[in-house]
């Protein structure tokens, strides 16, 4: 059914900038199409140091230290809460865009691998939306974190064999899209695009954001 | 008429951020509209120290140094050139998108108002363009540098009657618009949009970037 109310979104970003932070283009367009849709979103990340500061250019880490949250702000054009004051009765959908932060910020993945751990608050988040029957779409590298929070969902890694290996050996469900298409689990209300897994294009990963946004609409 | 080749854009980026740096949206829906029209887009930025650095959750300077191109890279994910490099003649079109970065690092205008001077690299790339008869488009309060370095232009600064009327002592003709709506100057082939001049929505930002890009194309 296709919600005729106003939806509220909750976005979790992970810093800014794909390779330390959250990917600015996943989180811009995420924006993006709840807008268009006429919907609203707020913007959260935690108030803890990024794992890392990566000169964008050299691909070197930067003898310096930047907050995630303050980072994030950039993106979010300084309307953007700490993660802490997230309230899932508050919203109607959780997205998590993606970028290297995630891996790096959010969980401990790039690190860890299958031994991950995610920030509680991040976990707590995804549990409690969950819980409550609430749609969650995860972006990128993002559904890393859903597949680990709740097991035996259905997800995209885009077309990662490793990862996919990975998480079908704790329970998940992998299915290989194209920056274009989604993957939908219609029991756990779970979607996710590879976005930036691939080597796409900004219009194709405009485009898997935009079904994305749409079927998450739909869920409510 | 519409141009049936595939066209080069270059994109001047002055940071990545609104408050110091490029404006995120107004950067990655600049280049989200011209990869959906089928075109080609190159980054650049000048590899410059920003004039400043800000705390985007309390608007107070931040005690460090950050370089404009490093910082932009991220909105370009790392496929950024520095300005120095660029060559007007490998372009078809110029897009300057806003943001107080635009003000404070590619040209003194937040600074010297009327008395503003544009880095000279930003300035040639304007003049050459404009010599060659290409296409310019400027959002937001990056039209402060075309009007300031192409005296006599038509330009829109949204509804802000006090630019509005430091460009008109020094020759230039204003109109005002909305976030959705462009202002064109055939005769010297200038698109503008004022974005987040205004209290814009970002999927009205969208919308006058959409008409910004398609207009260029016209004009090539």
């Amino acid at each position: 059914m296709m919600a005729l109310k106003t939806l509220r979104f909750a976005v979790i970003l992970a810093g800014c900038g794909n390779k330390d932070g959250a990917e600015i283009h996943e989180s811009v367009l995420t924006l993006l199409s709840i807008d268009r849709a006429g919907h609203q979103y707020q913007c959260f990340a935690p108030n803890i140091s990024q794992a890392r500061v990566l000169n964008f250019l050299t691909n070197e880490e930067m003898p310096e230290k930047r907050n995630v949250l303050i980072e994030a702000a950039r993106i979010a054009r300084s309307q953007i809460k700490p993660l802490q004051d997230f309230k899932p009765e508050d919203f109607d959908i959780l997205v998590l865009p993606g970028g290297s932060g995630v891996a790096h910020n959010l969980c401990t993945f790039a690190r860890d691998g299958a031994k991950m751990t995610v920030l509680p608050e991040v976990e707590s988040s995804i549990r409690a939306m969950h819980q409550a029957h609430k749609p969650i779409g995860a972006l990128c590298i993002a559904p890393v974190m859903v597949a680990h929070v709740l097991k035996g969902v259905t997800v995209t890694f885009g077309r990662d064999e490793k990862i996919n290996a990975l998480f079908q050996a704790s329970g998940a469900t992998t299915i290989n899209s194209d920056a274009r298409g989604i993957v939908v689990d219609e029991a756990n209300k779970i979607v996710t695009t590879p976005c930036y897994m691939l080597d796409a294009r900004i219009s194709e990963v405009g485009e898997g954001i935009d079904k994305l946004i749409q079927q998450l609409i739909r869920m409510v």
